[in-house]
């Protein structure tokens, strides 16, 4: 049974991509060359991954699995192209941006255009709930890059701002999307509580191990280094290192980053225990994941799930 | 009667405007202030004084006519925050854009808040209907922006791309959401049809009479004059003048928009009779909207609808 299920998935995410690319499709050149140029570039679809992981554990149709997913990588999707805009992106998973391929109108309004088209959709499927939730984590991803931009190359955000920074941007859909699988399903109250919760915390485990990519080397992540302090974004393990800082220090670590010192940073954040924090919030978090999971899943299914968790976060 | 439809448009549109303050309302300060700028200046919500006047005749419940003006003024709101930013807009009817005032990270994403605020309305609509037809409408907004930015400061479109691109961006709201009341009310496929083209011959004379306004002088039309023109936008007085001129006196024309000579472009455009088969055109299509009405609520009514149609476009 484990054997197919994770024969299923590469199934499953072909048939997501096919689906989001018959909602997306138009006849307008532009947009057509646009989306010609996404689906290029799928990314790893792992929303969908982990809908396809629980959706099947939990028992939910494959059709309505389908359409969960879906409508969640359209989600996703829609925000991204409007983040590169705000980050002022060139690069999205080593290849270039709308905005830097197409420029901002076109950029702006590919954006607007997926919106629709996402809603369109959740607009459609039969059940009102789940449209409704998935909404909702629409809006607190859009209210989590408000915060966000608050601070963005300007103030270094608290640990707690940036925890809730991650929780609207990140883990409010992968919440969301668990409680839809447990609302197409019927659950109790506490046990959409529970699935939320996974969900929310596979986003920040998600979220922390991206944060430590973008101090890794590019051949081993697949993502470009340092991306994140160039685009002056500080991530957790910034922010974590500089509690453990003295006034003095905190000051040559950013004549570090402003003056593109890396190396220098990098060597502080070993030093002063960014990544070992980082590290340590991420694990908790998987811990609480695999806890959830037992609880909602059952012993047995669940260490495969723990397995397929961690290879995902490595992945 | 008569008397008592208009004395309801002031408190209808009240409603309207109090109902979408609390739909866009939000704890995030950013977004609150934002807000609060916008319903400040709320624009002259012809489109919900169009659900209204016909929504009465027709004979639709008052609440769901509330919904359909409320909804349909969010999708035209939210579209017109992302146009400002294609547009580089610094005003909007006389007060700065969001854009010009806060930013394009800001303007962004309160635009993306807006279309979800929007969906979300949509989506809690209890005729799906309505919102499948609404969602189309914004589908076609987006459409039109994307033929529109094709020619933004290179080319002149043609007459008939013109068209399009009014029809999409303009006509398309109108056609949809008095489409919409004609669902609302159970209407024939026949008559949805003429409710259809009733709305986009009202979108075209709209927007025609929008291109007229642009000539005209900022304390007639309280519309600063020559934004189109400054803005790179080539409008049918422009397009239909073209048409009438040698290559020679087409170069002067360009030349003098070129040096902001606007003078004598306004001369050239009278002398080229842009104004007048701009007139002609609007005039023709508010006598479409006239027999339209006629055959939908009769005669009598219909008299009134002509002269308030009339009144709407001279506002």
């Amino acid at each position: 049974m484990k054997v197919s299920k994770v024969e299923n998935l590469t199934e499953f995410l072909l048939e997501v991509k096919e689906k989001m690319a018959q909602i997306v499709n138009s006849n307008d050149p532009d947009i057509s060359s646009i989306n010609a140029y996404i689906f290029e570039h799928p990314g790893k679809l792992i929303r969908s991954k982990i809908i396809q992981i629980f959706g099947t554990h939990l028992g939910i149709k494959k059709v309505k699995m389908l359409e969960l997913a879906t409508a969640s990588e359209l989600i996703h999707l829609s925000t991204l192209i409007h983040d590169d805009i705000i980050d002022e992106a060139d690069l999205r998973r080593g290849n270039e941006t709308i905005i830097k391929k197409w420029g901002l109108k076109q950029a702006l309004l590919y954006g607007d255009y997926l919106y629709t088209k996402t809603f369109s959709t959740l607009n459609s499927l039969d059940n009102q709930k789940i449209a409704k939730r998935l909404i909702n984590c629409a809006e607190e991803l859009i209210e989590g890059e408000f915060i966000q931009i608050k601070y963005h190359q300007q103030d270094v955000p608290s640990l707690s701002n940036y925890m809730e920074i991650v929780d609207k941007k990140t883990g409010a859909l992968f919440k969301g999307m668990l409680e839809c699988i447990g609302l197409e399903l019927n659950f109790s109250v506490n046990q959409l509580l529970k699935l939320g919760e996974l969900g929310r915390e596979f986003g920040f485990a998600f979220q922390l191990n991206d944060d430590l990519a973008d101090f890794q080397e590019e051949r081993v992540t697949g993502k470009e280094s340092f991306k994140d302090l160039s685009e002056g974004k500080y991530t957790f393990p910034i922010i974590s290192s500089i509690k453990n800082m003295t006034e003095l220090e905190q000051k040559n670590l950013f004549s570090a980053i402003n003056s593109k010192d890396y190396d220098v940073v990098y060597k502080k954040l070993v030093e002063f225990e960014g990544f070992k924090c980082t590290r340590k919030a991420r694990d908790s978090s998987v811990q609480k994941c695999i806890e959830y999971s037992k609880d909602l899943i059952g012993l047995d299914d669940s260490e495969f799930v723990t397995e397929y968790l961690t290879t995902l976060l490595k992945a």
